[in-house]
C-alpha cells in the first residue's frame, strides 16, 4: 500500500517515476551509510542482538528509490542563492526524509502483514523465516517477525529527527523543518490509519474521503514535504514554497489515484506485486469509492476483499469497473490533479529548470495511465 | 513488562513509589493536555476515525504515574541557580519524558499481545473491542488493535521530540537534551528486543546479559535519562551529572530486578496483575537466569513458559526458586544496586534535598522486597 516502492527497482522503472536526475543523491547515500555505521556500532556494543536489528533496518532502507531526497535536493538545488548554497545541510534534510519513508514502510509492511517488500524478504519476513527455522511455530514467528518490525520502524523514526536536528542553519528555518517533518508525520499516521479503518469498515468510502485518505497517507511526506522543506532550506519566498507545497499536494494525489489504477489494471511486471493483490484485500481505492455509488457494484461487491479470490474474479471485477466507468473516472482524478500540480508550478518564482523536472516526473506517473 | 505502572494507581501505591514531591506535577498534565488538545483539533480536521485514535492514546497516557517526569523536576529543581529557572522549560522536558513513556508502554503492550494497562483497556484494547462489537473475528479484531497500538505509539513518540523542541535554553544545553531523548530510545528499542529475543529462545540468558536487558530496556529512558536531562537543563557541573545518571543506571537495575522478583512472589493486590502471569509466559529475568545455573533447574525448566500453568505448579517453582537461591541471588543483586545507586548520590555537588528525595524514593523500591 505503500506507493512509490510498487514501481519495480532499475532501470526499468525510469519512465514510471523518472529521477529529477543531476542531484548529489550519492551524498545522501553516504549519509545513510554513516548513520547506519554508527547505529550499528552502538548496537554491537550493546548485544549481537540489537546489531541484527540494525542490519535488517539498513537493508530496508537500501532498498529505496530515493525519491524523496530526490524532490528534496531538487527543490534546494534550483531555489538557493549560490551564495548560501551549503548542499550537506540539504543532503541531511534529504537523508531524514529516507528514514520517514523507510520507518513508514516497515510500520506499513506490519500493517499489512506483509513480509515481502520488492521482491525481498522485509524485516518482519527476515524474521519470521528465521523463527520458523528455529524451529517456531507460524504464529510464533509471525509475532516475532511482528516486534521487530515495529522496533526497527521506531529506529527509523527516532532516525529521521536525529539526521534532521544535524541541518545548521538559521533559527527560524530550522524549526520551520522540524514543522514540517512534524506535520508529515502527523499526516501519514492519520492517512495510515484511515486506510486501515476503510478497509476494515463494509460500507465503501466515499470518493472524497478516499482522495483525503490518500493525501494524508502519500502525498504529504512522499511529496509535499519534500518539496516545502527543500525549498525552505534553500530561502525560497513564501508564495514559492506555497506554490510547490500545493503542486506537491496535487502530484502526490495523481500518484497515488494512478497507483491504485495499476493496482487493479497493471501487471504484474509493472507493478512488482501480484496482479489482484489490492482486490483480494478489498483494498480501499477511489475506484472502489467510485464503483459503489454505481447500479453496476451489486455484481462485484461480494468479490471484493474475497481472500479466495480468482484470476478469473478478478478479470470479471475489472471489466465491471470498466463498464461503470470507475477506471475513467479515477483517471479523471488524476489527470485533474496533475493538472493542478502543473498550473501551481506556473508560478514565477519556481525556476524553469525545476518546474522542467518536476513536470517531466509528473509526465513519467501520469504515462503510467495514459494509453499507449 | 514496562515497570513502573506495575505498582498499582492511587495513594497506596505511595510506599512503592514515593514522589520526589513538591514538584509542579500540575503544570507537565497542563502541558499533556494542551499538547492533546492541539493533536485533537488537528486530528478532527482530518478525519473523525483521527480524533478518535488520539483520544484513545490520550486515555493511554492519562493513566500514567508521572514517575519519569518527577525525576526531571527533581533533578531540575535542585540544581538550577534560581536566577537561571526557567520552570516553563523543565516542564516542556519532563512531559516529553512521560510521552516517550508512553509510546514505549503501547508499543509494548503490541509486542507483549497485552491488551488490558492498569485494569482498563489499553489502545489496542479499545480498538480490538470495537472490532468485535462490529463483527470482526478475533484474528481480525486483534489485527486491528494492534494496528492502532503501532500508530498511537508513533504519535507518542513523534510527541516527545515535538515537546522537547519547544525548550528553550543555550544551543548546547538544547543538543544535549536531544542526545539523551535520541540515547534513552536507542537504548529502549535495544532493551526491548532483546527482552523478545531471549523470552524466544530456549537457552536460558547469562545473569549478565539479563542486567543489560534490565538496565536498556527500563534503566536508562525511566531513571537514567530523566536525572541526567534535569541536571543538564539546569547547568550542573558535568560531575554531578555524571553522578546522577549512574545513580539512576544502579537505580534502575534495582527496581527492575525488584519488579521481576515481585513478578513471581507478589501477590496480586501488589503488582497489580496475576501472580504467576510472568511465569506462565516465561518471561526472562535475573531470577530464572540465576536458577538455571542450579541443578535445581530440571525440576522447573519443563514447566515455564507453559501456557496452561496451574496455581500448584507457580508455587512449586517459587519453591524452587527460593530453595535454590535465586530468589536471594535476584535480591541481593538489587540491594547491590540500590547500595552503589546511594554511593553515587554522595557526590558533593548533589545537593542534600535531592539526595534525600531519591534516597527515599530508592527505599520504597527496596522495602518491597525486604522482610517486613
Amino acid at each position: 500500500m505503500e506507493p512509490w516502492t510498487t514501481a519495480p527497482a532499475g532501470p526499468s522503472s525510469a519512465p514510471e517515476m523518472p529521477s529529477p536526475g543531476g542531484n548529489p543523491v550519492g551524498r545522501v547515500e553516504e549519509v545513510l551509510a554513516q548513520f547506519f555505521m554508527d547505529g550499528k556500532l552502538r548496537a554491537a556494543a550493546t548485544d549481537p542482538a540489537y546489531l541484527t536489528l540494525w542490519e535488517a533496518l539498513e537493508q530496508a532502507v537500501a532498498g529505496g528509490k530515493r525519491s524523496r531526497p530526490q524532490l528534496v535536493l531538487a527543490a534546494y538545488q534550483h531555489l538557493a542563492r549560490p551564495a548560501e548554497r551549503a548542499a550537506e545541510n540539504a543532503v541531511l534534510l534529504a537523508a531524514s526524509f529516507e528514514l520517514l519513508h523507510s520507518a513508514f514502510v516497515v510500520h506499513d509492511d506490519v500493517i499489512d502483514r506483509d513480509t515481502v517488500r520488492r521482491g525481498v524478504p522485509n524485516v518482519s519476513g527476515r524474521y519470521r523465516q528465521r523463527a520458523l527455522r528455529d524451529g517456531a511455530d507460524a504464529d510464533t514467528a509471525a509475532h516475532a517477525g511482528d516486534s521487530a518490525g515495529l522496533l526497527a520502524g521506531d529506529l527509523a523514526l527516532s532516525g529521521a529527527y536525529r539526521l534532521l536536528r544535524r541541518v545548521r542553519t538559521a533559527p527560524e528555518r530550522r524549526e520551520r523543518l522540524h514543522d514540517i517533518l512534524d506535520e508529515a508525520i502527523f499526516a501519514s499516521i492519520g492517512g495510515e490509519l484511515l486506510d486501515v479503518e476503510l478497509s476494515r469498515s463494509p460500507v465503501m468510502p466515499t470518493p472524497e474521503r478516499m482522495c483525503r485518505t490518500a493525501r494524508c497517507k502519500t502525498s504529504v511526506y512522499s511529496f509535499e514535504a519534500p518539496l516545502e522543506a527543500g525549498a525552505v532550506l534553500a530561502g525560497a519566498d513564501s508564495s514559492v514554497v506555497a506554490a510547490l507545497t500545493s503542486s506537491g499536494r496535487h502530484a502526490g494525489i495523481a500518484y497515488q489515484v494512478v497507483d491504485d489504477v495499476l493496482g487493479v489494471f497493471g501487471h504484474h511486471s509493472r507493478t512488482g506485486k501480484a496482479d489482484w493483490g489490492d482486490l483480494r484485500e478489498g483494498k480501499r481505492t477511489v475506484l472502489l469509492a467510485y464503483a459503489a455509488t454505481r447500479p453496476e457494484w451489486q455484481h462485484i461487491a461480494h468479490l471484493i476483499g474475497s481472500p479466495h479470490l480468482t484470476a478469473a474474479e478478478a478479470e470479471h471485477i475489472r471489466r465491471v469497473l470498466t463498464d461503470c466507468g470507475a477506471r475513467d473516472h479515477a483517471i479523471s482524478v488524476a489527470e485533474d490533479n496533475a493538472r493542478r500540480a502543473l498550473d501551481f508550478l506556473e508560478h514565477d518564482g519556481v525556476p524553469s529548470p525545476l518546474r522542467a523536472e518536476l513536470t517531466a516526473l509528473l509526465q513519467g506517473v501520469m504515462d503510467r495511465v495514459r494509453p499507449e
